[in-house]
């Protein structure tokens, strides 16, 4: 199909037929929508073969590409992770519809009755990299919320996402939805994602699920509204008011649990006070544990610590490296997170309650956290099931998106003929 | 000033200014920012005489340019219209504090407690045409939501904004707030505005306030988000179980109680059944009251309606006319507004309410609404207290921008050192 594809008029037919029916989900039942994703969910798991099958095939094009094993791991495809998205979609399915909730209601001395109420947005393009899953979780999100999905997944995990994408249509399918509810965008051809980045009449948001070059170009190029998914530069500070075991604990799983998730651990700014009154056994904790810890001056004369250059400030390394230095208090944290964060999750170990609200107020992360691991930035463990990603932008959804965040509202007026004087 | 003016490294200052303006906003106490603005209020009645003095000259100019009635109607000033500003600054101040608020608050199995607070969004650009008292309304707005406001008006109204942003600078003045909080972009040059749409880093959203032209700038040009307001081109529809005597009310009332604001009925769709039955004494009512009734082929007959032409279907008079034609059912008025309306304000009328709940499902404006006046979509008519605008997107804000819509939110969350499994 590649050869012969006519990018522009392919992909305005896609957003035409995403715009239609969209409208129709709007309206469209819980029962049905729940119906579907239940659908999908069961073809997943009677067409596993097949899926594992599309995704041996991808696996052995990336090893000739020589892609790299992080990218692999990312990509490849097992029984287990089949029916974790099996489980994911159910998940979903469960969760209450956010679609004609009543966000407000209220009256007014003119005799109007005023209610808002949540809708779908209407259509949102998702484009992410090599994780075939994200087919699966992104479509039955954004079918939960009402929204037709127009989804462009990496050219790697083209064949894996084509037999996910199968499922989710035998779903739509069996709920008599219309079978362009959920649309992959069916050609490698990254030509594509710059139709979508521009198809500002029938594509509504765009979420770039992926690396940073990804969102970098998706941020630079769109004309569509974007929710911005930046990377997770994390930072944790010790404040001089920490549990020695709580900052010891959370730094060791917020660092190592799993390196590569934006939630993960990238830089420690600790106290200078509680440094010199307790030294820093987390660091110990974290070369123990293999872990790469590139310090400051004042942190070099630890065991194993290798020096920090001016590049490792607001890195995000994804792997069992981490920064770390001494700030001079919370407001020195403050600032050195303002110049490097990326407003993504940042955590503070501290049992004084003026520096946590400090902590809270001052800083403007999507996330802000105190004495837990960071590692909890996930839509799921924040209770909704499933998410698309976290959003690092301000404007509309910010954080853990889940089905919630990929609405919209209107207001519906009622009166008894009032006018307006 | 405009001669010598360096717009890109002027623009860029005022642009760096009110990011670190709204660094120290996101934390100002509500009785800080309500001081303020109970500040600027008083300053805008004392300093009236200058602010009418500045706004005479910006009126002679604007009469030896030829320009018409309507804009010099929205661009003069009179005491009663400073009164205005006053008690719409006095209104905004007194209504509760949007920051801070806890949106949603729970608990996780895993030991995480989770908050989802209000915060402000940041620096808001916002660009107008003549009104000058946008000036007041829109700059209070922003700082009442802790953001910084960078506003560009109108080249007409140039002096008169400088006179009344003076005030709003007291006002910061005597609240001891960063007076970069709210700028003015002090030159008439349009390029500025090309400069703002770009500010990618300083400016998070974009509010453009004015008429089609404007707005169609910003959106085609805009690198920053916009909150679109687009026109209003409102509908009333008519269904077969009207009540008559509600239908003139409301009709006659939305059409000519002020034929200039974006809630004013454009567009008259009418059950042929209820035609048929009960005629249209509404139209008649209109054509008494001076409108311009301009109707379709069957409804010609009806004495005084001018013919309607296909350019009449989808447009905002803003002026005594209306374009009227004949539907099947509630079917028809959607089919209508979903191919001609602007997504802003839509009326059904009618006493059945399974045709109001089809109505206000199946069509997606910002306002639907049932038995009353379009004039209604305001934001003071709301109970907001003031607004920015009506805006027409599905992102973030949505009808009518008061404070609370010019927030973001963020995640608190807490634990005792837990970690993630």
């Amino acid at each position: 199909m590649d050869g012969t594809f006519d990018i522009k008029a392919e992909m305005r037919d896609i957003g035409a037929a995403a715009r239609a029916a969209a409208r129709e989900l709007a309206y469209a039942s819980s029962e049905q929508k729940d119906m579907a994703l239940s659908a999908a969910a069961q073809a997943l798991w009677d067409r596993r073969a097949e899926i594992l099958e599309a995704n041996a095939a991808d696996m052995e094009d990336a090893r000739a590409k020589g892609i790299s094993g992080a990218m692999l791991d990312r990509l490849e495809l097992t029984e287990g992770r089949v029916r974790a998205m099996v489980e994911g979609l159910r998940a979903i399915a469960a969760q209450p519809d956010p679609v004609g909730a009543v966000l407000a209601e209220w009256d007014r001395p003119s005799g109007l009755h005023i209610r808002r109420v949540r809708t779908p947005i209407g259509v949102i393009g998702v484009i992410f990299e090599s994780r075939p899953n994200v087919t699966a979780d992104a479509g039955a999100l954004c079918l939960k919320a009402g929204n037709a999905a127009i989804l462009r997944g990496g050219s790697e995990s083209f064949r894996s996402a084509r037999a996910i994408h199968a499922c989710l249509v035998d779903g739509l399918r069996a709920a008599a939805l219309p079978q362009a509810a959920i649309q992959l965008v069916p050609t490698r051809d990254r030509a594509a994602v710059g139709e979508m980045l521009g198809m500002v009449e029938h594509i509504d948001v765009i979420v770039p699920r992926g690396g940073k070059s990804l969102v970098a170009r998706v941020q630079a190029e769109a004309r569509v509204p974007v929710f911005a998914h930046l990377e997770g530069i994390v930072h944790i500070y010790v404040d001089r008011a920490a549990d020695p075991e709580k900052a010891r604990r959370v730094i060791l799983n917020a660092k190592t649990r799993r390196t590569g998730i934006c939630g993960a651990a990238e830089c420690l700014l600790i106290d200078r006070a509680y440094f010199e009154a307790a030294g820093a056994p987390f660091i110990a904790d974290l070369i123990a544990a293999g872990v790469e810890v590139r310090g400051d001056d004042s942190l070099q004369a630890l065991p194993g610590v290798v020096p920090a250059g001016a590049e490792d400030w607001g890195r995000e390394y994804l792997d069992s490296i981490i920064a770390a230095r001494l700030v001079e208090g919370v407001d020195g944290a403050i600032e050195h997170i303002r110049r490097y964060g990326s407003n993504h999750t940042d955590c503070v170990i501290t049992e004084d309650d003026a520096v946590a609200a400090r902590f809270f107020e001052r800083l403007d992360s999507a996330i802000l956290m105190r004495n837990v691991s960071t590692q909890f930035a996930d839509g799921g463990e924040f209770g909704m099931g499933a998410e698309i990603g976290i959003a690092t932008g301000k404007l509309h959804a910010r954080g853990p998106v889940g089905a919630e965040q990929l609405t919209s509202f209107k207001y519906l007026v009622e009166g008894d003929g009032a006018i307006r004087a």
